[in-house]
């Protein structure tokens, strides 16, 4: 074989192989809905229109390769890793994403089916435990430089545009509270209670005795000594305990942000405990993370942000209250709120990058930035919801005819 | 044998037969869960407590042996021929047995697998068409002397306690305008639309164009006069139509009262409509009687009252909108709303009962007295709901933060 005829087989085969990019990529643009992004290859090539909102910039071939299989864990990954860049503001790029893409094609069949058939990280006492404190206990100080002061974790109710977190924090918290119409002297139990913040904020301005429960031993510490500080340890008691352990009868129930990590196979249960600790006129309220149809989880999240978390349908979360016979009230969808949300913490996050890279490496903060960033952006698309949903005792009538006493200043 | 014997035979069955009379008697007084109502026989012998809200008095023996086969269609029954009265406030009376019953406990056994297996008034297009008409064309004559001047024959919204029933339509049309924020120019669809009086208010202060189906001959020939009478007809239209044969595309579709007769096995088609009739950036409003969980019919209303009809509990409004993906906004229970608007129709009903009774006969009378009031009981007690719930096509974003704007004056 000549030089010149070895040269011509490699420019041949180079040649075939970035056809075969090429035409990967155009498949994978088409397959995110055509949006206004551009697709940028290591070798320059770009797919994509003219005018974008910003780029996607793969930096080596395997990175492009692996998405067919499963694109939403591999983007993920690849973007820690650096294989993957994104060129422009992070949220409009990943909204555009959102927004364009249609639903289910970020996933394979074969990924698809595998992921109904095997739940590795499915939520008994022990494997809650150990999911719950690889996300809520990576340390106080690393949430106290992001979060509110208050280090509330879950979202905010923005009465108006210009509102700040802070703010915002307080507002959802009140919102709660006159939902569920809390007079003073009654109990409320707490399910799942991130820092304490809203327990607190229940015994401190409603004057109601607050159990609040939560299986993060960092989460627990923190708010207990809040209580202690606050003079409140009277009336607000911390328990270090899974929601499933629960005893006593209380006038309330209230979980916020805690059905995402409760699992689709345990909201019969949940619904049980429910049932057993609410007096004859109780009521309750869930706050949760919603999809507008059963939808399996963003594996990426998942595995790397929320292991054996899952997003209920708003017909999924009825499956914990319906089976008793609970009555809805009322049901809220705050999701432009946790988009904004968490905007606010992806801005406050950057603000502190730098310590959180000393603290942990940059890959963490690469992971945190496009889990704050794309659940902003998913929030903003419509790809998820926030679901506050209100119930009672069936027959509870003393109630007010309308809400606007949720509006009066 | 001699007559003294006999005597003393006939005297013995006469006790044994009382003995079991009360007995019976004893049995569904529990199985009503021993509400403060006695049970009276028509011997005089009385079963239930000193204090008591009312009385049920059973005139005849069979009045009460049949009960335990279906209580409720049979009671129902017995009432209409007379064999069954109710003293004191039939409202309270019945309110306090809807209270005090337990779920399931009207029925028996085989009655409900009989119900479940066999459907006589399954909603197809032709039996759809027998089912409304028995009930809706009853004559336009009839409702008038007892409905509001518009003839709203669904739930109002008393937005305070003293609003008369005129008022309380008004702002119930309102409510539904401000929630679904229709803009001049919209075009709007209607499933059920009854006599118009929503798609009036609609095309007269909201200045959008109207499509209201109907398969009610006597409402729509109504409706289309009054929108004639009010140089309305360029706007709103008035279709004497099934909404299975909806055509054209909306900004929003609304349907206040219909789904209790679209029967659960016609949700998904219901569901297929509105996707098909939906513009990409369309929402929608349904409002209906609901259940806390899934439930069987009263076979009283069922039967007698509104053939064909089912009262579905919110996950089963859901599987109507989740399929399609439609992002719900808001739900809203108004049990309390519908309760006191089947009161107002009551007391109006029996102000002209005598010309009721004059156009049909005392036993129609007496049916829809016992419709009224005890569907008035039945969401006083919360055995029944009245969701409205809000929905858009996912990613519908330009949407007021909060939901104060439904508040304002």
């Amino acid at each position: 074989m000549n030089g010149g005829a070895s040269m011509g087989l490699v420019q041949r085969l180079d040649g075939e192989r970035q056809g075969m990019d090429r035409r990967l990529a155009e498949m994978m643009y088409r397959r995110i809905g055509s949006p206004r992004v551009c697709l940028e290859l290591w070798n320059g090539e770009r797919v994509g229109p003219e005018q974008t909102v910003g780029c996607i910039r793969f930096r080596e071939r395997p990175a492009l390769w692996c998405l067919p299989l499963n694109m939403n864990l591999h983007f993920g990954d690849a973007y820690i890793k650096g294989a993957i860049e994104i060129e422009g503001d992070l949220i409009e790029v990943l909204t555009e994403i959102y927004r364009s893409m249609p639903e289910h094609s970020d996933r394979g069949l074969i990924s698809r089916l595998l992921r109904r058939a095997i739940n590795p990280r499915r939520n008994t006492l022990r494997r809650s435990r150990k999911n719950i404190q690889s996300h809520y206990d990576l340390g106080n100080d690393f949430y106290r430089l992001w979060l509110d002061r208050e280090l509330i974790y879950t979202c905010a109710y923005y009465t108006d545009e210009r509102q700040t977190l802070e703010a915002a924090q307080f507002a959802k918290m009140e919102h709660i509270c006159r939902k569920l119409r809390l007079c003073p002297g009654e109990t409320v139990v707490e399910a799942g209670c991130g820092w304490g913040a809203l327990a607190l904020h229940m015994g401190r301005y409603y004057d109601v005795r607050v159990r609040a429960y939560n299986i993060s031993s960092e989460q627990i510490r923190h708010a207990r000594q809040r209580a202690r500080e606050e003079g409140l340890d009277d009336r607000v008691e911390f328990i270090e305990d899974d929601y499933r352990h629960i005893d006593g009868e209380y006038d309330v129930f209230v979980s916020v942000g805690m059905l995402e990590h409760v699992g689709r196979e345990h909201h019969a249960e949940l619904g049980r405990v429910i049932d057993r600790c609410l007096k004859p006129d109780g009521r309750g309220l869930l706050h949760s993370v919603g999809r507008n149809r059963p939808q399996q989880m963003s594996d990426w999240i998942e595995k790397r942000i929320f292991p054996g978390s899952y997003v209920p349908a708003l017909s999924e979360m009825l499956s914990v209250i319906e089976p008793h016979g609970f009555s809805v009230l009322d049901v809220e969808n705050l999701r432009m709120h946790y988009a904004r949300t968490l905007r606010d913490w992806l801005e406050r996050f950057e603000q502190v990058s730098d310590q959180v890279e000393r603290m942990f490496d940059a890959s963490f903060v690469k992971a945190w930035r496009l889990y704050l960033g794309g659940c902003s952006a998913a929030f903003a698309a419509g790809s998820v919801q926030l679901f506050q949903l209100l119930f009672a005792r069936p027959g509870v009538s003393d109630w007010p005819l309308t809400r606007a006493h949720l509006y009066r200043e």
